[in-house]
């Protein structure tokens, strides 16, 4: 079946591309639709999250590689994850103006997308927005996170290859990286490797990499870099690379996006489920006397749910 | 019914309290029925959520307000909700570690909560572990964040009181606040206000109190603090103590309550909804095939839950 817009995406129409994600981001028919015709075509793409601390430098790191991997010829998605506040609204949208000086180049695509609060929305509009790149023949697709919370741990499931970038400096909370996500990473960069501490923050991560079995086939890389003056590009370029290599001569690359397929299926399901349920409660009978004896302390949540969940299923 | 463990929590036995928060976060049968036996006892404290970004020095902060509050003869239960991270251990377990000062106290309780990694199962822990300090008798529950990501979300939904705790420097993405944490605070605490810009920040956060329409019944209120030399502190107490004194001569604390029993319940059946959905599909004959076909990119992810959802429904 034809959809226009699809088709439009296909042929390479980048304000059509926008208009997909938008529409997806808002949970729209629309939206849906083009990406039911979209979704065939996509599964190509070497798709990259980067994630770590905030202040480690991620946006000016993807600004680099995108010139970087532009000089390759490569074709450069980027999905920015983006806290909104009244507060940091100047940095971040200077690090977004920045990245804007590849504005007039077709061959990059970037779009940031604010936290919006909501529970698991932000990773699917990301997820979708990398299936639209995807099909539309960008080559790598970066998604760059906050790198805090629950975003860090979602963008891990999405990506064929994750960058966790960090920074020297140690004793600081905002050095806080879920352990899960240490182990998830493929490539490790120290960024602001100029600043005091770069050499002991480097000989601890290498430490960290030693001390698991290493039982990995790809053997996992530590990058440094100074971002800002464009050093340790190149062979962070080249590490993704050589990890693009390794996912498609092993089977990697087929299970990678088999689990990627997976987890965007369930996530579907439990959006749904919750949909349907949530629904169904709003409208039973029996919320109103549940909600009145929570409330009274008569009940508590958990049983109350219990009782509201089999009033559901009668 | 009578149960065991929880009439020593009543009893003010703090190794079983310290037991059933476990068992609750175990999700264990044992921790929920003494949840159902504790919950007619809860209702009665004042839930503070202190949130703010990573660096802020709300550690230190709530370290002081509990002297405070014990010298105005309060008991004050502490949830720190901590990131784990290989990185970042020393300097939180170090927080930790000051907060272990009140541990000869019996008027006070610190339990720290490491994120999972898990959607919501956080803030889950979190809200049991608020009602077995208020039945046990605490006057004040502490629910301390790291800052960022969903977690900050959810602490407020759960909170009578919610504190926000800024630092002086602007353009820092380490000040990232999500707007509707801003929205949603009663105090601004101003903290480390002995650092340079401190003057600018403030007068930057009052315009951010002013241009907001005051047709609140709760003027709300900026306290500088710097925490370190324990400057502000009396201050902050004053300030939580008036709002407290605010909820319960007006309406507030009543619907502020029915508020958080009403997002316990739906989070409770959100929980649920999905387990129940997910074990269903687990054991379903569709999902191979669905599985199968989004793999191979036939399907896409929400036709395929669609279809999944129907399955389950049949």
């Amino acid at each position: 079946m034809g959809n226009a817009l699809a088709d439009k995406v296909l042929a390479g129409h980048v304000p059509s591309a926008a208009r997909v994600i938008r529409r997806l981001e808002d949970g729209d028919a629309e939206g849906r639709d083009a990406l039911t015709a979209l979704y065939p075509h996509s599964g190509k793409a070497q798709i990259i999250g980067v994630t770590g601390p905030p202040g480690a430098g991620k946006s000016t790191l993807v600004d680099r590689l995108i010139t970087a991997f532009r000089k390759r010829d490569k074709r450069v998605g980027v999905i920015a994850i983006d806290p909104t506040s009244p507060f940091s609204g100047g940095a971040i949208l200077g690090d977004r103006v920045r990245m804007q000086s590849h504005a007039a180049d077709s061959g990059v695509f970037i779009r940031s997308m604010a936290t919006r609060g909501q529970l698991g929305g932000l990773a699917r509009a990301a997820d979708d927005a990398t299936v639209v790149l995807d099909a539309m023949g960008f080559d790598l697709i970066l998604i760059e996170t906050v790198g805090v919370g629950q975003d860090e741990v979602d963008v891990i499931k999405l990506a064929h290859t994750t960058v966790v970038v960090c920074l020297p400096g140690t004793g600081d909370e905002v050095q806080a990286i879920k352990a899960g996500v240490m182990e998830a990473a493929d490539l490790f960069v120290l960024n602001k490797a100029d600043l005091p501490g770069a050499d002991e923050a480097e000989s601890h991560l290498a430490t960290l990499l030693h001390l698991e079995m290493n039982d990995r086939e790809w053997e996992r890389r530590l990058v440094r870099t100074v971002a800002e003056k464009g050093e340790g590009v190149a062979e962070l370029c080249d590490a993704v690379v050589a990890h693009d290599v390794y996912l498609r001569t092993s089977d990697a690359f087929t299970s990678r996006s088999a689990a990627r397929a997976r987890h965007s299926l369930f996530e579907r399901l439990r959006e749904l489920a919750l949909e349907r349920a949530i629904d169904g409660i709003e409208r039973s009978e029996e919320l109103q006397h549940v909600l009145g004896a929570v409330t009274r302390r008569e009940t508590d949540p958990y049983v109350g749910a219990a009782r509201l969940w089999q009033a559901l299923k009668n």
